[in-house]
């Protein structure tokens, strides 16, 4: 079994990659939790919902959310009725979040409508929330506190970020299948996607036991840097990293993950930071990682679960010596 | 000032042309809101969004219900993931049912909250429900007491009709709004429009003090009947009459109001009962009450008001003599 920790939109094209080369019962991918709000009355999951929609197949792949050839005639509506527009929920995409705004109304865990999403979607492999109980990332900027969907989406990323906070993190248990699986036996590796890692992977790490249990799994433990060239691919993770007075890339990678990793996947862009990352104690695997299409996806998917192996080989002989 | 009581599609036809005719400041449409249920976690009211719809020039004229030119994205996509399907909501139609459930959610009253909708949607006329709390019409049939929407939409009105309760009617307040009007020295008339006797009109008599108000009020009452030529035109009221034990017929009608109004408008396919209806004590009125398009619609509501007019004369003189 194969613990991934993924995000959005990185974190499902990894995710995807992996469920092509590994069999449902070999992978688990624990999705972050933070982004999720309620929004006109409704429990929304954006990064389940990415993870979910991209290994059903039927993601967005322009956009980056939702569903493929979505309308928006209920957003137009909605406009014209005044209500708010400012998240985007199209047609297709709002039967997802109002079905599982029923079930969880209903007295369901989010694990489970998330189980019963995926299966009505076709998704054999198991896609779990990190909790099932609410844990919001507020991010500090300089225009205030502000809840994560506002910051995201309502300021489009713009406003200068100081630090985070993962309210509830702390009172939050692991979801009983994120907290089983690292206390398998059969646990193989733990793969840290090319998420955010302030945003998407911190929330994870947020929850009681999560970082302690990866931090001494005596499995390999992988992150894929989200920074390639010094840029995200996606989002804004480097911008971040500037705004904390920090260098974006992926040796800064290496430093947020530090003692919690054994290596870090770094495209060849960065092949020449190879050594700096090693200095945190981080080995660097050099492999392309950008993923522009699904033969992408698969073969870093292919890369990593086999730098895993090669990792715990040397483990093994390490432990022979 | 006129108040007319509306329902469903009859009603809505009747308070279209009312609208046509006399000016926002002239009209109010007191609406059915026994049909009004929670479903997908939403708060639904079929028969004010009908009127709503169609005074916004926006209803779907085939299907009766819903907004023109609707698509059922939504709904597609929520068969796939399990939800359920029985009652159709288009995602335009949705954001009226999202918007209205979180203006409610905020303590918004039903009143208000429709008020916004209409004026988003052009509605300059007053349409108000008949009360702000909740009264949910429950049917009583061979197949048990059934929830409205349950007879009505899940088993298309099949189950054989024994009564009805209106639950919650008795603890219910008629809104501000209708209240005011039924105490305005200015009101002119009431009129009852072609709804379902049983099923949209009831209901809103069920509020305590309105079917007082309006059997003591000393302006002109008249209902236009839902039934033309022992047929209901749209709707099972005849089938109705028929399981109750009753006479499908315009006199019937008369029957269910005695006592409430001073005359029956009906078609001159039933002007051959017109002197059984004088036996029930209400006036008998002959027009053409089919409304096929909006012409038709203009027309019925000019002779409605024209006949209130003549009754309010005829008041006038008896007064007088």
């Amino acid at each position: 079994m194969i613990l991934a920790l993924a995000g959005g939109v990185g974190g499902a094209r990894l995710a995807h990659g992996l469920a092509q080369v590994l069999d449902p019962a070999e992978l688990m991918i624990a999705v972050n939790t933070g982004d999720d709000f309620v929004h006109l009355g409704l429990y929304v999951a954006p990064d389940i919902d990415t993870v979910m929609y991209t290994l059903a197949g039927i993601n967005d792949p322009q956009r980056g959310w939702g569903v493929a050839d979505e309308t928006w005639h209920f957003m137009e509506q909605l406009a014209k009725l005044g209500g708010e527009t400012w998240f985007q929920l199209g047609d297709r995409d709002l039967a997802t979040n109002v079905e599982r705004t029923r079930r969880l109304t209903q007295g369901q865990k989010l694990s489970e409508v998330t189980r019963q999403l995926c299966l009505s979607l076709g998704v054999k492999h198991s896609v779990v929330p990190m909790s099932d109980e609410r844990v919001r990332t507020r991010v500090d900027t300089d225009q205030g506190q502000l809840d994560f969907q506002d910051y995201f989406v309502r300021r489009r990323a713009e406003p200068k970020v100081r630090g985070f906070e993962y309210v509830g993190a702390n009172q939050a248990q692991m979801s009983a299948a994120l907290r089983d699986c690292l206390s398998d036996p059969a646990l193989r590796a733990v793969i840290i996607c090319p998420s955010n890692p302030y945003l998407s992977v911190a929330p994870i790490l947020s929850i009681p036991g999560v970082r302690n249990a990866i931090a001494n799994a005596a499995v390999p433990r992988l992150a894929i840097s989200p920074i390639v060239g010094g840029q995200a691919l996606k989002g804004p993770a480097a911008k971040i990293m500037r705004e904390l007075g920090r260098e974006s890339s992926v040796v800064e990678v290496a430093r947020f993950y530090r003692g919690l990793i054994d290596a870090l996947v770094i495209d060849g862009a960065d092949a020449s930071l190879s050594d700096e990352i090693a200095l945190t104690g981080i080995t660097p695997l050099v492999t392309s990682t950008v993923m522009r299409d699904a033969n992408d996806r698969r073969q870093l998917a292919e890369n990593v679960v086999g730098f895993c192996e090669q990792c715990r080989l040397q483990d093994v002989r390490s432990a022979e010596a």
